[in-house]
C-alpha cells in the first residue's frame, strides 16, 4: 500500500489552511455584489439547492444565515423540480446552488426555474465555467483548484468559508469582521493532532456502526463527518441533531456504542454535555471533538481543536478531525483512499 | 412473552384505517378556517417546527404542500429560537407546529415567536388543550385517542391525513377530493400481508444494519420506516433520498447489505427501479414495498400495498408495512414493543 502522505486525499486535506486563508485575505468582488442585490431587492428568504457534501454546506447556511442574517433558508427537494414539475413559488427569493463540480441535472434545474419565475440566482462552485455556473446571475468561485480525491474536503471547507464571508457582507458587523480576520492563525495548529488521530484510528478498526451528534452549528459538522466515514471506510454512521437522537434513535445505544460528538466552545456546550451524559449513562463510548475542558474530560477518547474560534467558524476547523478521521480509519482497513468503491467525482442526478 | 395482539402498538396500528376514515368523512371545520386565513393573507411559505415522527409529517407536508400548493416549506431549526436566541424572519409565513404530544418546549418557542412576529400560527396535534395548542392561533385536532405505545403509529397517519386534508382545502380541486372519498375504501385490505411480514421478520433477526430509501412523497415514509424500526428493534436502520444516496454513501453496499425501497405507483417508481438495479450490482437484499409490478418483480423480498391509490396519498397507506415490520422484528427479537428502552412517551427538548 503506498504511504498516505502521497494519496490526494492526504494533499487535499492539508491545503486547506493556506486555500482558507486566501478566500478571506483576499475577498472576491462576487461577494460583496451578490450581497448588494440581496439587500436592494431586500431578500429575507434563501432557497438552497445542494446534494451531498454541498448538501452539508447548506445546512451550515441554515443556522448562519438565519443567527447573523435572520434570513429563513429553505434546503430545495429537486424532485419537485425535475420529477413531479411542480415546483414552487420562488419570487422573492434568492435562490442558491451549492456543487462542486457544477454538473448535477437536477441542482441546475432549480436554478433555472428560480430564473424562469424572476428570482435570484447565485451558485457557490469549484468549476465557474459549468452549468451551474451559467444558470446563475452570480457565481461565487471556491478557487480551491483540482479536488481529484473523491471524498470532497478542502472544497467543503472552502463553501463554509465563502457562505461566512457572504453572511458577514450582507450585514457587516465588526466583531464577525474581525472573527474572520483572526481565524486563518487558529488553523496553524490543526494538525498538531494528525499523530494522535493516526493512531486512534486503529481503536476503530472493528468498528461497524457509530452515530455523529452535533447541533446548531455544527449539526452540519456531524452530518459531514458521517458522511466521509461512509463514504471512506464502509461504516453506518448516522448523523443526528441532539434533539432529534433523543426522540427516538437514542433507544440504539448500549456497552459500547461508539457516539461521537461535536463540541466546539459556544452556546451548545451545556446542551453536548447533557447528551454526553445521558448516553454514559447506558455505557455508549464517547469520542469528543470540542475545545472545552468539560467535554473533552467527560470524554472516553478526545479530539482537541484549537482554541480561540468563535463556534460561528467553528464548522470549518471542526471537520477537520473529523477528515482526517475517516483517512486514517481507511488505511488502518486498507482501503485506497482516493478511490472508494462505488463513487464518481460527479454524480448526476435527476 | 404476552401475545402480540394483546400490545397497545397492535392495537393502534389497527385501529388506524378507522380513523383515517372518520378524519376524511367528517373533515373538522377548522381545517377550512385555517385555508381562508392562508388565502386572505396570501400566504406563500410555510414554516414547520416538528420533532421526531412529528418531523417526518413535515417531510411529506413539504412535498405535498409544494406539488399542490407550490408553497415553500421550510422545516424549522428550533435551535435558532431557543438556545441561540436569533429566530428568523417569520412575518407572512404559516408557522406550523406539529406534535402529538403538544408538549415539547422547542416546537412551542417557535410558535409563540411566529405570534410575536404577527405570523399566522397553526398546530397539528393529538391533545389540542396543550401548549402547542394554546400557541396556536387555529388547533387541528388529530382526533386518534390516547396513544400508549411508545412508538407513534396511528398520530403520524392522521397527521399525514390531515395535512393531505388541508393541502385540498387550500387549492380545491375536484381530482384531489375524489382520491381523499376513495383512500380508507383501499385501506380495508391492508393488513391482508400481515402474516407474511410476521415470517419475513424472522428473516431479518439477526439484522443489525440497513438503509431504508424513498424519493419525493415517500422520502417521508423512509425516514418514519426507518424511525420505527430504530426505535422497535435497535437495529442502525437509515433513511435516504435515492438520489442523496447515490452521492457518497452508496458506498456502502456490499454482498446481503439490506436495502428497503419505498416505490408506490406514481412518478418515482423509475428513479426506484434503476435505484434497485444499481444496488443489486453490488449483490443487496432488496425489500420492495410497492403495488408495481415492475420493482416487486426485481426484489430478494416483496410487501405488496393496496392497487389503486394515487401517489400523493401513498405515503399514509406505505407506511403500515414499515410499522408493522418494525413490530414483529422486535417481537421475533423478545423486545417489548409497547416500552423501548430509552424512550418516553413525551420527550422533552429545549
Amino acid at each position: 500500500m503506498k504511504p498516505i502522505q502521497d494519496s490526494h486525499l492526504y494533499q487535499e486535506i492539508h491545503q486547506q489552511p493556506a486555500l482558507i486563508r486566501n478566500l478571506i485575505d483576499h475577498p472576491q468582488d462576487n461577494i460583496n455584489a451578490l450581497a448588494e442585490e440581496v439587500r436592494t431587492r431586500g431578500i429575507k428568504h434563501v432557497f438552497i439547492a445542494a446534494r451531498g457534501t454541498s448538501d452539508n454546506a447548506g445546512r451550515y447556511a441554515k443556522y448562519l444565515l438565519g443567527a447573523h442574517n435572520q434570513m429563513d433558508v429553505s434546503l430545495a427537494t429537486p424532485s419537485l423540480f425535475t420529477i413531479y414539475g411542480r415546483p414552487p413559488y420562488l419570487e422573492g427569493s434568492l435562490v442558491l446552488g451549492i456543487s462542486q463540480s457544477g454538473k448535477s441535472p437536477d441542482i441546475v434545474s432549480v436554478l433555472t426555474e428560480g430564473r424562469r419565475q424572476g428570482a435570484l440566482t447565485a451558485a457557490i462552485t469549484n468549476i465557474p465555467d459549468s452549468d451551474l455556473g451559467h444558470a446563475a446571475d452570480i457565481v461565487l468561485d471556491l478557487q480551491a483548484g483540482p479536488e481529484i480525491s473523491l471524498a470532497a474536503t478542502k472544497t467543503y471547507t472552502a463553501q463554509l468559508t465563502t457562505l461566512a464571508l457572504l453572511s458577514t457582507a450582507l450585514n457587516p458587523n465588526p466583531q464577525h469582521t474581525e472573527d474572520l480576520a483572526a481565524f486563518p492563525g487558529h488553523l496553524k495548529d490543526i494538525f498538531a493532532i494528525e499523530d494522535h488521530v493516526a493512531r486512534l484510528a486503529e481503536r476503530y478498526r472493528y468498528m461497524t456502526h457509530c452515530v455523529m451528534i452535533g447541533r446548531g452549528y455544527n449539526y452540519a459538522t456531524a452530518f459531514e463527518f458521517s458522511l466521509k466515514v461512509k463514504e471512506l471506510t464502509y461504516t453506518i454512521a448516522e448523523p443526528y441533531s441532539s434533539a432529534d437522537f433523543l426522540h427516538g434513535p437514542v433507544a440504539l445505544v448500549d456497552q459500547g456504542f461508539p457516539v461521537f460528538v461535536l463540541a466546539p466552545s459556544g452556546k451548545m456546550v451545556g446542551e453536548m454535555v447533557a447528551l454526553i451524559k445521558t448516553v454514559q449513562q447506558r455505557a455508549a463510548e464517547v469520542v469528543v471533538i470540542s475545545d472545552e475542558q468539560e467535554p473533552l474530560t467527560l470524554a472516553d477518547q478526545q479530539l482537541q481543536l484549537p482554541a480561540g474560534i468563535p463556534e460561528w467558524l467553528s464548522p470549518i476547523s471542526a471537520i477537520i478531525p473529523g477528515q482526517l478521521f475517516g483517512m486514517y480509519l481507511a488505511h488502518t482497513r486498507g482501503f485506497d483512499v482516493d478511490q472508494p468503491r462505488g463513487l464518481n467525482k460527479v454524480t448526476k442526478t435527476w
